[in-house]
């Protein structure tokens, strides 16, 4: 795992400070991930036995041992992440991707960690949600100065709570989060506790927007809603891994928001509860039923269900453009805005016309139409019944019976028992049973059946 | 209520998927509604008992017991919604009107819902919230192919969760809700559930938002964040019916948002809990007092409250804009940022000058300014004392004492008693007391009566 | 405090009403604010007592006790609002600043409000979240004409419930809060309440939003979503002033929203709860741990925590784009959007190019770029450790041992204890540990160490 380097001895912070040539030596080897696949979860090799997390489309950053303090070295660098398969976007990032690894540690540990700037920029780095000296909270300007371009920090404290946290520059942070920088920050309880539940999967990802036109790489840094790109961990869907879980599992997943709007994340077939914030478990009795959870920007949410249908269940958020992604020049600027004028033309001539009517944007899902090179399709996805349609902040909780405990590979697409799945039964009825065929306004003249006065005669309900 | 064909026998849903003209031929016919207003609730006949929900300008689906399974038969197409008086929108909904009509079943019931496409494109039916086998949840690809146009499909399940629930496209469902493609779900519970209250008014809507150019009835269907028209079930102000309850009652209000921002929905005069969530009861001791409760896209919200102050209270969305329609044609542009070079320059002329100053925006309320022909009014609505000036999201909750239960009819305005209205007291003070007249930047000489050192001398507080 | 009129014999409310000229004689006297600053709290003088809000650059307004009638007098008019030192904007407020005064009360206090009218338009006012009689609700049209300019109104009603309230108009709202028109109303319980903590320290401020170009003085008012303000009680930083706390104190802070969108406020070293909304006090059962509370339109959130950390902790809505100011026409363009075309063509030349990469933003934050005059800069405020570089809605809270109860006068920046400090340790490491710099698309072949099968060898975790 560690070169050479990283079996050096280590040094205490102190004279780590006194000369950098010696320094560097002794900094424990940033690990670069240049994979955007989930890797498997980094298994606590002994000390304090914890159930990993596993990040989606992330790593967990692996650490070095030096007398008794957990050392991570984080590397804040231009990176080319692979947003979906056939798009790459030039983005800022840590240790080789955007997001930057996963930090995994266990309440009360002593935490080193080394910042590296290879941007161009000034930058430092804000450990959200921690209790912590306030000289490390990262804040340039204020608490620290900022960490020039070339240069190597150190911040150090205890972690204090156990809970979901995440890291993210505090210098120029509108353009450095616009460009990608942040991670995760995992806090494993070292005891029980009494709002903590043991789950059997726990996933995590942070929710980023990006303004990238298509055909381009690299974003707009100074977009304030009009972003077109919505991404869980840097990743669009169809590039987004499913979520695996066993029959009857308690599965957690960990989110955080670092765009500019709410994210409700929505979930299919199941309800969820939050358990938990950064700023700590949520008590029992202080937990709602949802199967959709506003995640407001700089919040963090940890939801909690029991996998009990088996299936392929949609997972998104549920405004209905961050399931969409960037649309590329070939799309027909007919649609919508531009063909208003022209659709108002036709109608005059073909009463219920309509520029998209006839069309949609629902063909768009099975012929893949192409963009500019490097963009990815608006909507996209191949699923058991065709094409999906989707993209952006979509994937799929896939729920199977018997799969084995630490088991996350896709199982594939569910096989539905007979019956059980929704059917074609004949055409539509003839027209005189549904007479709304496009009308012109004020041309409304349809058989009404009104359902007032259904008293008694609305139904036989027997039971 | 139901035709001939609605007497012939039943078929399984085995039978129905054989041939298409048999299975035509036993469909339940679908009701079609051409009233926007709303429509009385349905009463259930016999069996189950339950206090019906009232849709907001909106209205129930019958329903046919077939071998104990409750059949509905939605009917996806193009209608033509009077949003408010005076303006009727182009839009594709269910059974003539958008939203379709409201599903309203008990816990336990088996349902068999049939979903005939007559819109020019694929679509799928999502019941939101649903517990129910995978591959009726209706993802287009996912887990089931689209409904190609033309054609009638099946989907059943048991309603097993008691709650409040929504039906949508999950094919192509950007472009079908900004469409207007929606509607309400109400499974009442069967049994006394601890954290389910018995009300006495239960009002339940969607909110949705549309882009539609003022002079123009087809919404733009790319819009992401600039929409203009801010609706309850497809109704604005002043199309939107008030709500109305008698003084004491407990009232449930069901609210789902189907939109791409949050609402931020507000009651004057009381405060409400959010008892439920379309993932169930919340717990009463997770309950918070609220006179605004937030809803995220794709939740759906229970509020309930004594409705104990009498008189006509607002109800709205406390988004100001979203009180208000779409600007027509006729609205001077001088308004706001084209005015501003303008501006600047008859203020180095008169001090404080400001081109909508002398006049604002409240004299459009008494003018009631034409748009262009189809257009609704950017601020209307009149009440007991003159205009209201509102649009969009707004509503009147109407409390009255001694109203009959189950009499929703609107009561006018409320009687106000003596004294009780604010009024006039005289001129504004003299100039000397209020020197804050418009001065230019720089100008500002002002007598200062500082309120430092209030200790002692900032009142004289008998108690 | 008030002068001679003040000590007039004052009139019922039905002899008010009779003839204006003796009735404005016998008004209470409005106290004009024409300072920006936060004024010291209004200690109650005498009988019940209660710990008074500070009100973060605002103030309270004095009252004048008529026959056991606590009597205002609000004056709406066009104000100059310093936003910011070197920025004045022209709004629409009360008695001489925007926000107006603070009104603090008793529960259970009967309160007569005065109105008067000084703008160029009709206005009323909503007392948001109150129990009242529905004529004082002040909804134009609906509970009350409207209040012409030139004239004094009157409301009046008893304050039944403790808790964090607003006040603003409900006539052309758009405009009237799109021009600043607000202020706060708390009223304090009259006895002990179970879910009412007793707190050290009160703050209380609105959150607001402006439209006004760079070197103009005046919102656009028909702004839905792009504002460029983003602001505490109509001041932005480094214009916000700080929040100072005693170590161990238990600290309340009331916001209220009337913005157009959700802001998440964000505080750093400590988590807090949602102790009360304006609809009541929050169940201890019912709350959440948060660093993030997600306020909607419409809403308040009293949070409560302890300062249990010594610092300058950084308190701020996390929306990137709410903690900076509006560009100046100085500030060049070719960021974003408008240099991709350029960059893209120098990259074809130098990979990994970025037209903003070797300047990033971040050096804005100590050019201190001048932008138009009366223009805050983008980017602002000096602290500790050079610029901070933010702007908006942002401000400090400054946590200090051994401070005084009552002493809320700024303690200058925190002296950190020795070693306390994030660091600088040396260079950036050798390009060979961190290959990522910056690369062509389709270019990346870097040296790989995949993290997975960490387990055994990915850390050494001695506990």
């Amino acid at each position: 795992m560690f070169n050479r380097r990283s079996l050096l001895a280590g040094s205490t912070l102190a004279s780590l400070a006194a000369v950098s040539k010696a320094a560097l030596a002794s900094l424990p080897e940033p690990v670069i991930q240049t994979s955007p696949d989930t890797q498997a979860p980094l298994v606590p090799p002994n000390g304090r036995p914890y159930n990993p997390v596993v990040t989606l489309n992330g790593w967990t950053a692996p650490w070095r041992m030096t007398d008794g303090v957990k050392e991570f070295h984080l590397v804040a660098e231009p990176v080319v992440r692979e947003m979906a398969p056939g798009f790459k976007a030039h983005l800022w990032g840590y240790n080789g991707q955007s997001p930057g690894p996963t930090i995994e540690v266990v309440e009360g540990d002593r935490v080193r960690l080394y910042v590296t700037n290879r941007l161009p920029e000034a930058t430092t780095m804000h450990w959200h949600g921690q209790r912590l000296p306030n000289g490390m909270d990262g804040v340039s300007g204020l608490t620290q100065p900022p960490i020039p371009p070339g240069k190597t920090w150190v911040y150090e404290f205890v972690a204090r709570r156990p809970g979901t946290f995440m890291y993210h520059p505090h210098a120029d942070e509108m353009v450095q989060m616009a460009m990608g920088m942040m991670g995760l920050w995992i806090t494993h309880p070292k005891a029980k506790h009494p709002h903590i539940a043991t789950v059997d999967r726990d996933y995590a990802f942070l929710l980023n927007a990006y303004d990238i036109e298509p055909g381009s790489a690299t974003p707009k840094v100074m977009t304030m809603l009009d972003f077109n790109l919505w991404s869980w961990n840097s990743r669009i869907f169809p590039g987004i891994a499913p979520l695996v879980a066993r029959q009857g599992d308690r599965v957690r997943i960990r989110i955080g928001n670092l765009t500019m709007t709410n994210h409700p994340i929505h979930i299919h077939g199941h309800e969820f509860e939050v358990t938990g914030t950064d700023g700590g478990p949520v008590p029992r009795t202080a937990r709602w039923p949802e199967v959709t959870t506003d995640i407001a920007v700089g919040q963090m949410r940890q939801v909690e269900f029991i996998a009990d249908e088996e299936g392929d269940w949609a997972f998104h958020c549920h405004k209905a453009h961050h399931t969409m992604n960037a649309m590329g020049h070939a799309v027909p600027t007919m649609l919508g805005v531009d063909a208003s004028a022209l659709e108002d033309k036709i109608r005059k001539l073909v009463p219920g016309y309509m520029a998209m009517g006839h069309a949609g944007m629902h063909e768009m899902t099975e012929m893949h139409m192409a963009g500019p090179a490097n963009t990815a399709p608006m909507m996209a996805g191949d699923g058991p019944f065709g094409a999906i349609g989707m993209g952006g902040m979509f994937s799929v909780l896939k729920v199977r019976h018997g799969l084995k405990r630490g088991d996350y590979s896709d199982p594939g697409w569910f096989q539905h028992p007979a019956g059980t799945v929704a059917r074609e039964v004949g055409e539509a009825p003839p027209a005189a049973t549904a007479p709304h065929t496009p009308v012109a306004p004020g041309d409304v003249d349809v058989t009404v059946r009104k359902p007032q006065g259904h008293g008694g005669r609305g139904g036989n309900d027997h039971h």
